[in-house]
């Protein structure tokens, strides 16, 4: 019995400390992003006020339950971006409106063809357009604008189709359908746009110049991982590999990009934004960035790779000269991640990209005369043993390979910035 | 008159040129993947067969009104792979039961309250439901496996708790259209796995498999790229370069083996698939295999960055070693793809792999040769001229990077395929 009960005592105490360690990650979340906690308000605000609609004598007298129809529009529309929720309801409102009048139209024709062949008719209809609808939703272009407008023609099709055959006055019904829907988008519509408003083009623009700042840092941070500096306590190495780690999000941040800048088509002007701003412009970016990070991940892994000792003298032959071609390419990303934030063309920009061709070259020079100078240092260690020889030539050739990798990676970032200035011009042309 | 009368027939036949491209497109899309016009005529049947029941009689009387929740369900749970059908059906049918319980709960407790009080008490209830909901969508665990549920709970209970004011016998409304509800889920899910189902396990399986043999099919071809057989036609390099792009769809398919890795959790067993297979695997051989297509995307900038001259001795000396070792890693690719295909264990990957590392070994000691043989090459082109001299080093320098990288890339390789057989032996295992 003691037994039993120590169970359920140890039993309670776990369930305690995981639904603690739920509370807690729950309060992070909350704590770290204000904004979420604020768009469930702003939910729960947009239901209340449409709730109240069903309080009120002579609306809900008018409508009855169709009142209903607006809360639904409410809970399935409002989404966390401005950019979101305008596409779920202009998606909603054209879908409705052509479905419902399609259906109509789908009606007065069966109705003409008598009692016998008007539900074969419908079921018919009904059938082609589910084919046609779904089919249609497979295509890339058609998925990404309307894939949400197409579910919604097709359901708002086949429900008056379908009830048609039940309802008399099919046209009042989708009158008052049509206005219960409407004072549902009004509401939603006006919470999300003027409660503290959350823009995906604006978040899509801060994510790609974040992006940008990350790479630099993990950039700089990788290098001055290869080649620490000997004061260095154990701390400052620790932050550095953590910040040479930072490049990771951008690898992965493809998905969250593609679906910003979709919804952020169909946001009004707003702040900085103007009308017609490129947003297709900051996936290129993105594009750019993404073949940049895979440069750095590639880099990553070389330097990475072993912890063998490197020979003194590479190290000092080559450390300024790739410190100097790193802090440079960073340089250019941070200028250019300014520059994409403030939305100006930067003058230093083509500065720092001359003076980071410089550092390429540079980084030539230096391995060129080390070639030269090769054979004096594997002669070297060749005295001590054949084999010694031979290990320590492997350790040179990759050695070569992990100081060769910043050359053939910023070969490929000087392409790449190249190409980012051409855009970061575009976008503020 | 006549002007207007071109532009017209003009517009008319650009009109007709687009619809053609279109009309053209889909029926491309159609053919080169029939599951896609099945999929179309399951959800016309689906709806066809839901549909009838607006037509039997006894049905009809009995459930009424309520029959539209019939359609709506299968137009809304419908989906292109069993496992998307089933997160669907589970998800709305859970959170329609605790949404619609919760919903009565509150009811009686608000009629227990007085008439002024119970509007106040069920709006609060709904805010707050709505707020937590929401917020709770935001955790990624949650919104991975809930998502969808969420919704369908808040939308039940709102519906509920607010037309309760109205109808009285709320019981019998519940049960009403918990049937019809049970009904359309019903037809759905079987038209869903009995017509030709789409399995979202299975399509991640080959996803993987196809994919690896992409990753092997681009190694080959970027090393034939860039040492081309003299008696090469042109046609064959043309070949070899597209087989080498076949890399980029590895990159971006990180979106696509998550979703299906995620819905394939909610699927019965089937086929070859028992019950708890290893999903969660997959995603790990794909990280793995995107960690490759990483350094291939480097090695694929690195190759093609400058087509400068390189001095034939190197290519001569080193064009064996690296054909052997790409056409070794891409042999070790080749068979892990059709391991995790037939999903069994292969015993010769152990052997290749081995194959592999010795082709490393041997690039190593032959570049090792190189770098000792170096003044040799180097002093010849010298004695033509000072600024010969330098350049010609620089195109060593720049060879080297590039015939250095398949190295730095096969022990990325190397590790890799360490880290791919053992994922494979697990997923046998």
């Amino acid at each position: 019995m003691a037994g039993a009960w120590g169970r359920l005592v140890e039993f309670g105490v776990e369930v305690r400390s995981k639904v603690l360690a739920f509370a807690e990650k729950f309060w992070r979340m909350g704590a770290d992003d204000p904004r979420k906690v604020i768009h469930g308000v702003k939910v729960g605000v947009a239901l209340s006020l449409v709730s109240l609609f069903y309080y009120i004598r002579p609306i809900n007298d008018k409508f009855g339950r169709n009142t209903m129809w607006a809360v639904m529009t409410v809970i399935v529309v409002f989404e966390y971006t401005v950019g979101g929720c305008l596409y779920k309801v202009i998606n909603r409102g054209i879908a409705t409106l052509s479905g419902g009048s399609l259906a109509l139209a789908a009606h007065w024709m069966a109705a003409k063809s008598g009692p016998k062949a008007e539900p074969v008719i419908l079921s018919a209809l009904v059938f082609l357009f589910a084919l046609a609808a779904t089919f249609l939703r497979f295509m890339p272009t058609v998925k990404a604008r309307f894939d949400y407008g197409i579910t919604i023609f097709i359901l708002t099709f086949s429900l008056v189709a379908l009830s048609g055959s039940h309802v008399d006055d099919l046209t009042d019904l989708t009158v008052e359908r049509i206005s219960t829907v409407g004072i549902g988008i009004a509401t939603t519509v006006s919470v999300c746009i003027f409660v503290c408003p959350v823009w995906s083009g604006q978040e899509l623009h801060f994510l790609i110049s974040r992006n940008l700042e990350k790479l630099a840092e993990s950039l700089e941070g990788l290098v001055e991982d290869y080649f620490p500096i000997n004061g260095d306590s154990m701390d400052r190495t620790e932050i550095a590999s953590k910040r040479s780690h930072s490049y990771k999000c951008v690898l992965d941040s493809k998905s969250s990009e593609d679906s910003w800048a979709s919804l952020a088509r169909w946001e009004p002007p707003h702040g900085w934004f103007k009308f017609g701003h490129p947003w297709q412009q900051y996936s290129m970016v993105g594009v750019a960035m993404r073949h940049c990070a895979y440069c750095v991940e590639t880099l990553h892994g070389c330097v990475n790779s072993e912890t063998i000792k490197r020979p003194e003298f590479w190290e000092k032959h080559l450390r300024d000269v790739c410190m100097k071609l790193s802090s440079d390419s960073s340089k250019v990303l941070k200028e250019l991640s300014s520059s994409v934030k403030t939305m100006k063309k930067s003058p230093s920009v083509n500065l720092l990209v001359l003076e980071m061709k410089n550092s390429v070259e540079e980084l030539r020079i230096s391995l060129s005369l080390l070639t030269e100078q090769l054979p004096f240092i594997q002669t070297r260690p060749a005295k001590s043993s054949e084999l010694g020889n031979e290990n320590s030539s492997f350790i040179d050739d990759r050695d070569v390979a992990v100081v060769l990798m910043p050359l053939t990676e910023a070969m490929a970032l000087v392409t790449m910035t190249a190409l980012l200035i051409e855009i970061s011009t575009r976008i503020e042309g």
